[in-house]
């Protein structure tokens, strides 16, 4: 087995993934938890770290590359955005270098768009595109999430982008509305869920009505006991309906795109591209986009010698 | 002064509002708290109730009629929806009686939209609309709040409605959002607001673009440090213009509502209305109306002698 060249972390609001990598990017060995922003200010940033690579057997000289929210004001030290337009070769030359730790640790910088008409911010997914940089020409691509993004990408310069709250609208529904009572204790949402596809025709039909769609989830609950599990599904559709919608009202056609996604928002993102008749669908494991992605910053920043691309 | 005659309530998730009028319908005393649903369920919803009454030293023969969510499965006692279209002079001859009280006590029955394609429901706005079926021919009406009402009346019956999660919406996405930190400290809105026009407009021109609109309120705090009163006042627009859009998909054209509110709202959605470019508003106070439904419910169910309507 090849020694850990170096490690990179994906750092967010709600979760932590690490993993330590030979030379030629493969994965040797990874950490995962949900140690997110909140949870590691308190027990210290480092500590966090450290204790994960600890928990590996590794040496205190191994460098570290890290992107994602730890970047952002509340995270452990705040990164320089970059103003898109943005190549994103230029990113890992961009890198801020956290002071005073062990080893070197740096943080990729996030992209701002600084147009008053569509403010916009992104922290993790600039470094999962760069997994699409090799492509020529144009490319929509879209990352679901919390905040999920729309990018528009001109050989490989991110030209502009949209974020939407469809993520964060649905755990708030969900969790914290009039609807709870209707969704408590649904399984999770199945792609295949005929609710799920009425949902995302609806939303796409009539996104302007998607307040009066909501409190039709309390509604039917109230008049026919409509299940949590389907009341769940149709909720997602509506949401990821009205983000399809959004996105095309934004960006035009939409036929094309390029989904970065893991599972659970994969199937349902590309169950929702199918009811919504979208052709030429092209899926990559966000998880892997970031990895290599950091893996290419990494090799750029700590000159790894000998290093394979 | 005129005697008591009977006492209105209109109770609901959040509040609570109880006058004593005499048989003419003159407000001759009233009692408000924040004692809604939950709070009076805990309390005991007959404490409750005798308790404002004895504040005011009425006997206790004096008959209750009251409406809104105190009538819901999670209120008092759960009366029945009436099934639309209902005409409003019906809703008077089918409350619901509190059984076991010291007084007479009757509850307005709820009105729900058994359309699979369009569930519904309401409790508390029936009661507002009373006051408006002396008219004949259509009319819109429009009762703002936690679930906005629009309601399609037609010679003084229900035909159809729809609400909206719109004041609920706002209040989530301003207390428990990632925009929370960006309207922190926010001064209330206000209906001349330059931000509160331009969300009503934005939310018009691109309703499907909302889970983006409400992101870029977070982006532009972050990259502009525009103001907290700002921003707030530009998430109200929004929420309401996507309402406005949402309920011209469903009811066309929305010239010559009739606006059911009391302040705060009314004078929001009467400046919304103007940025839609709705022409012939009505104006109806929201608190007198109910205060009137409830009079005439009274009338009718406890045969008041020598009332005067």
């Amino acid at each position: 087995m090849e020694p850990v060249s170096h490690i990179v972390v994906d750092w967010g609001t709600s979760s932590f993934r690490l993993w330590a990598l030979d030379r030629a990017g493969q994965v040797l060995a990874e950490r995962r938890s949900t140690q997110g922003l909140a949870a590691s200010a308190t027990d210290g940033f480092e500590v966090v770290l450290e204790t994960h690579i600890a928990a590996l057997g590794i040496g205190e000289d191994v460098p570290v590359m890290m992107c994602g929210m730890v970047g952002s004001r509340s995270g452990w030290i705040e990164a320089a955005y970059l103003a898109a337009p943005v190549p994103l070769a230029g990113l890992a030359a961009q890198t801020t270098l956290v002071p005073s730790t062990r080893r070197p640790i740096h943080v990729l910088p996030g992209i701002a768009q600084n147009d008053p008409h569509h403010f916009d911010v992104m922290r993790g997914e600039e470094t999962q595109l760069l997994a699409l940089t090799t492509r020529e020409g144009a490319c929509l691509a879209c990352l679901p999430g919390t905040h999920s993004k729309w990018v528009r990408l001109e050989d490989g310069t991110i030209e502009g982008f949209a974020s939407f709250m469809t993520g964060e609208l649905f755990q708030l529904i969900r969790e914290a509305s009039v609807l709870a009572p209707a969704l408590s204790g649904a399984a999770p949402v199945e792609p295949a869920s005929p609710a799920f596809a009425e949902g995302v025709a609806e939303a796409l039909a009539a996104p302007e009505s998607i307040g009066n769609a909501l409190f039709a989830l309390r509604a039917s609950w109230l008049l026919a006991a409509t299940p949590a599990t389907s009341a769940l599904a149709r909720l997602s559709g509506l949401l990821i309906g009205l983000e399809l919608a959004g996105a095309r009202q934004r960006f035009g056609n939409l036929d094309g795109v390029s989904l970065i996604a893991s599972a659970p928002a994969a199937p349902l993102y590309r169950q929702a591209f199918a009811v919504a008749g979208l052709a030429d669908i092209r899926a990559f494991d966000a998880e892997s986009c970031v990895r290599e992605g950091l893996h290419a910053a990494a090799l750029a920043t700590f000159q790894l010698e000998g290093a394979v691309s």
